[in-house]
């Protein structure tokens, strides 16, 4: 390792954009090098681990051999999925230096930008894996469920460029609070059905009890899962959570290693939001496997909402990953399926689970969580914003507000630590919550425990 | 000049950032070297030239420098500004192979995208150039008036970050209508006035006139002008049209240029969408400043709508540049200040004028002028977003039009040409004109000559 002095010998450019030639060729498997890996999936009606077979009925084959690969810590990025990242990445690494400059810190803050592509987030770096494998697959049609439609987008991309069909169940309430993310979607070619709908036997049997439901991303699983479940052509895909999908944002990880590497940045502090985990996993994943192997000492830390701190006060125990119940048991941190979070919540971080990798490096101490209010995420939003020249996703805003924070510290202490952040996308679509942050109506929720208690009530008995 | 052969001996990436070493520092300013200059500004009074003070009165005093500046063929971006582009800027060259597959084409596509900054298209680069400007002069107030929103967007975004008061006049139908807009000025600062307001004479004129009206550009730049001129401290900025505001977007152009010559890439179509002619005139200023100069031959096409075709069907005339009649007069093309555009139109490109330069080049026969129909220009910017991976903003699908039938020709008769065009920001906030393209409900829409007629009936006798 070099010495700290060193680090600033090579000028470090505003932005860093890696070169066609020197993009990362593979993705990084941190799973490889767990000591502890994550515990297997189990099938809820006999507690037994499931076997592959079972899942391959429901997801696509070779993302469920991903899901299963634990041994393989270079998984090789295939031509026709490079050719996808070719168009929306490599990603830049830019340099904060007029948040630094704001803040008077002598820390330096770096973040790896996601938002510079049409869907304004990660999202598409795991879309076009698993679009790309369907059709390998001979596969014609996908179904996937959206909220607050990051996902869908992202998924709508990556199916008209590999030119697949996509059905999206948009939750009802957002398809219609979000005409605009419903608009993107069907210009890109997915067809958005709001959900429930009279499209399958789950969503007439719900609207049949309560015809005006607003609908649930519960149910909205339910029904893509039903129609995957019935045509032989189509699977199910998902945006977060699973490790396969942690995988595919490893290139997020591995870009940013290698601009490091490139500059001579040695980073002491790496940051990211966590919602489901798939971006702060992937962030972090090379430099994780460097930890675990004893290479560094970085400080992780992964940010997640007051209002659903899966990590910082849920529970590592086996739930479900949907509030309908229809998954296999995956042991994780979670709040409970039941859980709900407070609806004065803006943005997206509000899942009551939490990537089974993640738990288990968070059980196993290679992190730390840290929750964070909103209206302080707002505030470090802003400052953002006008120093930097980006509007921020409110979800990307967690980490800045944990950068910002850190930045402060090492004014107090003088320290000149290397702090990277993720930046995970844009917030354009998100501006509902800067209307209530900027007219001082957003307030701050932090769940009871008593509220927790609920969540974990749903919890099932294993 | 290189033989044709040899243009692709250099392997050209799919996308090019120059490097910091490699980035302009200097605008380019094509008056130096047109055969014939752009006329004078009148004085609507006396039909005399207006002196450079009067203008002062209004305008930030570089500002005014510059517009009237036909000597200095390079201008240098002082280092103040170029600390705003070093975040903002350089905007990447991409080669377009995805669309020219789809295609079939023989034809090289080139976009030059500057949508990858918060305000979403190419204004930021004025913007960043005319706060910077105020701030030197020891101005510490600006207005403005905005329509669909971006100038007022990129305006807050420089106002921010040089730290000047910006109040933004926003025609009052599109602060309703584009509430997230608003939104973003806000989140940046900025203060946003709907138009017709209280806070003017003209403004409460027209609402004791009539109180339910939802207002107009032109009343909106007669508020931003009536409070810059009662503070001395404050000047009024403008986004388009104007001389210098072409000369900061030459930016595009150089940035084009060296990226160019880096890969001897030698375009034979260079084409972009008008409306004021900012984008356009930027894009193109050095290409044509050689054209000018016998050093090449390329073919430029500016591309307007059939709805308002200021270009093809105006006519070359002195004019006031707003409804309002309160400017000087301005030699250009216009379809009359009292055209206004069919409702059914979607996006910019609805101004009735032209900037003077493109104007004068365009009377000379320097480049071509195209006009087409909004449901082709959606169809192209559908191909596009799907092959591409971007959505983009109805403006600048007006170029992607003309790019995809310029490569279709191609197809045809087997030319091998390289055609670069400007891809000048994203749909993001235009999304109800895609929904009513992706529905079936947009129409097309070419006034007749009798409606235009009534248009010239509003030209000033000079």
């Amino acid at each position: 390792m070099k010495k700290k002095g060193m680090r600033s010998m090579k000028k470090v450019p505003y932005k860093i954009y890696l070169s066609e030639q020197e993009v990362p060729r593979h993705w990084y498997n941190m799973k490889a090098v767990m000591k502890n890996k994550p515990e297997p999936f189990l099938d809820p009606a006999t507690l037994k681990p499931l076997p592959k077979e079972a899942l391959k009925q429901i997801l696509v084959s070779e993302l469920v051999e991903q899901e299963y690969n634990s041994t393989d810590e270079y998984i090789e990025i295939p031509e026709g999925i490079r050719d996808f990242y070719r168009m929306t990445r490599p990603s830049p690494l830019i340099r904060a230096y007029y948040l630094e400059k704001e803040l008077n810190t002598p820390a330096e803050i770096y973040y790896k930008f996601e938002g510079t592509n049409t869907s304004g987030s990660h999202k598409l770096n795991s879309a076009a894996a698993q679009v790309f494998y369907a059709k390998q697959q001979g596969l014609t049609k996908l179904t996937t469920e959206t909220g607050a439609g990051q996902w869908g987008t992202a998924l709508a991309m990556a199916c008209a460029f590999y030119n697949l069909d996509l059905t999206v169940y948009m939750v009802k309430i957002s398809a219609r609070q979000k005409p605009y993310r419903k608009a993107v979607i069907e210009t890109y070619g997915g067809k958005v059905i709001p959900s429930p709908s009279d499209t399958t036997e789950v969503g007439r049997k719900i609207l049949e009890e309560n015809p005006d439901t607003g609908g649930s991303l519960g149910c909205a699983i339910s029904e893509a899962l039903e129609v995957a479940l019935q045509d032989e052509n189509c699977r199910y895909v998902l945006g977060s959570v699973m490790d396969h999908v942690l995988l595919h944002q490893s290139i997020i990880g591995e870009e940013t290693r290698i601009a490091c590497e490139k500059y001579d940045i040695q980073p002491d502090v790496i940051i990211g939001c966590v919602g489901g985990g798939s971006n702060f996993g992937g962030l972090i994943a090379p430099f994780m496997g460097d930890k675990i192997q004893g290479k560094n000492n970085i400080h992780f830390i992964g940010v997640e909402p007051a209002s659903c701190p899966t990590l910082t006060r849920g529970k590592f125990a086996y739930d479900f990953g949907d509030t309908g119940k229809m998954t296999p048991l995956i042991k994780m941190y979670t709040l409970g399926s039941g859980f709900i979070p407070s609806p004065n919540h803006a943005g997206g971080l509000r899942y009551h689970g939490m990537s089974p990798i993640l738990s288990q490096l968070y059980h196993d101490g290679y992190f730390e969580a840290r929750a964070v209010e909103q209206t302080k995420v707002f505030e470090a939003a802003t400052t953002f914003a006008r120093c930097e020249g980006i509007l921020p996703a409110p979800e990307s805003s967690h980490a800045i507000r944990v950068a910002i924070d850190e930045a402060l510290k090492c004014k107090e202490t003088g320290e000149k630590k290397t702090i990277i952040m993720g930046l995970t996308g844009t917030g354009y679509f998100d501006l509902t919550a800067y209307m209530s942050y900027n007219d001082g109506s957003m307030t701050d929720y932090i769940p009871t425990d008593e509220e927790l208690e609920k969540g974990f009530e749903s919890l099932p008995k294993v």
